[in-house]
């Protein structure tokens, strides 16, 4: 047997791919490490040089999505013709059609982190999402605060504040998903839509901008993000 | 030996009030549930009878705590003089001289709650607070969008988004605390004061009401709350 010497970081990103398309196949709880390190064809020492547990590995393809959403995004938030107000709601645009375009990825890891006994594991995914979107949305809130347009005297604290909003959707993010498993698919999609409206209106509203400047979520969305087709 | 026979909702609060006591003297962590049944007279038999752990005890505490803050403040919510405005301003008054009335026990829960490994226990008593909370809120967002002094389409919604804003300041408080213990009290505070006026700014805008509104602190509660002496 041939062994191939790989480096360290595509070795990672190997594990993370493989974990990924096993938890999408075969669910997250049904993966084992040793499904994982089978199907990567290496040890056990070798994946826990990478992991202290499967759950830090989910954790690590969260960080590795809201990095790669973020790149996807990069243009957006580099466009020198965009203000500030075009910017936010790109990035909004753009955060959503990346919702759209991995919503079964999506669901299959909400269905995981919404679970009570992994409550942990959901405030570490959102603490690292979090590091990851803080900085450039703070960036894009001081822009705006240049050039007149927002109302914000901390950037930074006001990204912070902007993201814990956001969590408030968590909540209802998990009833839709009940919901729509239960077969309320248009009820459950249009208390969501409607809480995202609310959230884009207190985005608004803290920025001192007229109520429906932000557009948090545009028609359908909410229905094609929980929709199992 | 007599025994006595006590209701099981005196023992109850017999068992929270032994453990509160221990908690403050000794540390959480100093404390055994051994420590708190040979403080009650009871047996272990007993104690998980009311508790499935001593964590469970800690969140039963929180609770206890959070509903008789809204007990103290009943007066506030019930008073036929007051508007929304001035209901909501006495509100934060009243939870801030709650607050310094407790701080130290609060102060020793922070401390518990703010560490790492606690991190389920943190959120399981954000979600007691939160659920004795929130419908006074919504009550008081009601109000004042009937008298039409808030600008409010949702008041549970909005009073959910509200209390999920105030969690952007547990991360400050957790660093104001270890900054005070340090010994940097000033700049802790400070620091802390100003992200509780952001908060106050945030909460004015989300309802649509001029810029320093809604007091959330005055000068010197940020001070009084992680100072020591």
């Amino acid at each position: 047997m041939v062994r191939v010497i790989k480096a360290p970081e595509v070795r990672y990103a190997e594990l993370l791919d493989c974990a990924q398309r096993l938890f999408f196949v075969h669910g997250y709880d049904n993966t084992t490490v040793n499904d994982i390190i089978h199907e990567a064809g290496l040890s056990k020492g070798a994946f826990y040089h990478y992991f202290d547990s499967k759950s830090a590995l989910l954790e690590a393809l969260a960080v590795r999505m809201a990095r790669d959403s973020m790149t996807e995004l990069q243009p957006i938030l580099d466009d020198p013709e965009l203000d500030a107000i075009s910017r936010l709601n790109a990035l909004f645009a753009g955060s959503r059609r990346y919702n759209i375009e991995y919503a079964p990825q999506i669901r299959k890891t909400f269905e995981v982190i919404f679970r009570p006994e992994n409550i942990v594991l959901f405030h570490r995914m959102d603490q690292a999402v979090t590091a990851v979107v803080t900085p450039a949305l703070a960036k894009i809130l001081r822009q705006g605060a240049e050039q007149g347009v927002f109302d914000v005297p901390d950037p930074i604290a006001f990204a912070e504040m902007l993201l814990q909003f956001r969590l408030s959707l968590a909540t209802m993010m998990n009833d839709a998903l009940q919901q729509a498993k239960a077969g309320n698919v248009d009820a459950a999609a249009e208390a969501l839509a409607e809480r995202m409206r609310l959230y884009g209106l207190a985005i608004d509203r803290v920025l001192k901008l007229p109520d429906g400047t932000i557009e948090v979520a545009e028609k359908g969305f909410a229905y094609a993000l929980i929709s199992e087709q």
